[in-house]
């Protein structure tokens, strides 16, 4: 099975400068404002986004080092296994994150929401569609049985 | 910025031989079962995710050919920009879809509501966790607008 190349279409700036402090998910960015700069050949593409009110941005986790099996979230004390869980440390390192879409101005995106760190490379927009994506009842694991309030990252999966 | 190889995980199988007549999105599946064989070297990393009762797969579209800036999605009748549609035919050729997972048997997750093709290529799994994914009430541009019936796909988007 082929492997496949993967070019980023697009830059996400945001006020995360490094993962210690970095919100853990969308959830948690508390409105936190970013911009998303598209380059030249995808702008085209970005015709009838600004209708939806939430997108997803999927990027790449660029300053996650390698892989392992089994991580420590950082909404928990314990060992999982990673495909249990969102950490970055990925075999294909690629982040998925919800954000609101506040407005579309020719190649930039203003989003709100924003947990990924500055200077992200992104890989892909997609429109945030509830009948597709919503489950707001869906039974999730040693996440329902947390009962960590973190909210913020560390540097566990920092490479540089 | 650098570009990034994927390479795939697992195969995921699937009901779905052909474009034409696959279901749009998970939503549309009816149920439909499908299997993901996990291939070794990640099968450790699947522990815990048996107590979610969704997942993401993040997969490549291997049959879509090329991209384009606009196009018809199945459930409209008029062009639309790319990133406004969840269309095959990307600059990153990934597909992302919540699917319910039944069972996971050492290096086999039995799952419904598969909209992807057979022999589709795997490039990640993560847990489907409402608190962070799910937006019941989020406005949806020309979808929300959209008076579509179509729930499956036809051949636009396929290469071979």
């Amino acid at each position: 099975m082929r492997d496949t190349l993967m070019r980023p279409i697009g830059i996400i700036h945001t006020p995360h400068h490094d993962q210690a402090g970095a919100p853990i998910q969308p959830t948690f960015a508390e409105g936190a404002r970013g911009t998303v700069t598209i380059f030249d050949p995808y702008v085209e593409a970005l015709a009838d986004l600004d209708g939806f009110e939430r997108i997803w941005l999927l990027f790449e986790f660029h300053r996650s080092m390698g892989w392992s099996s089994r991580v420590v979230p950082y909404r928990d004390v314990v060992e999982r296994g990673l495909f249990a869980t969102r950490a970055p440390a990925r075999p294909n390192p690629i982040g998925l994150s919800a954000v609101g879409l506040l407005s579309v101005e020719r190649n930039t995106l203003h989003v709100q929401d924003v947990d990924m760190l500055d200077g992200t490379p992104l890989l892909d927009i997609k429109p945030y569609v509830p009948a597709f994506d919503a489950y707001p009842v869906s039974r999730a694991g040693w996440s329902d049985a947390s009962a960590s309030e973190r909210r913020v990252a560390d540097d566990r999966f920092e490479g540089r």
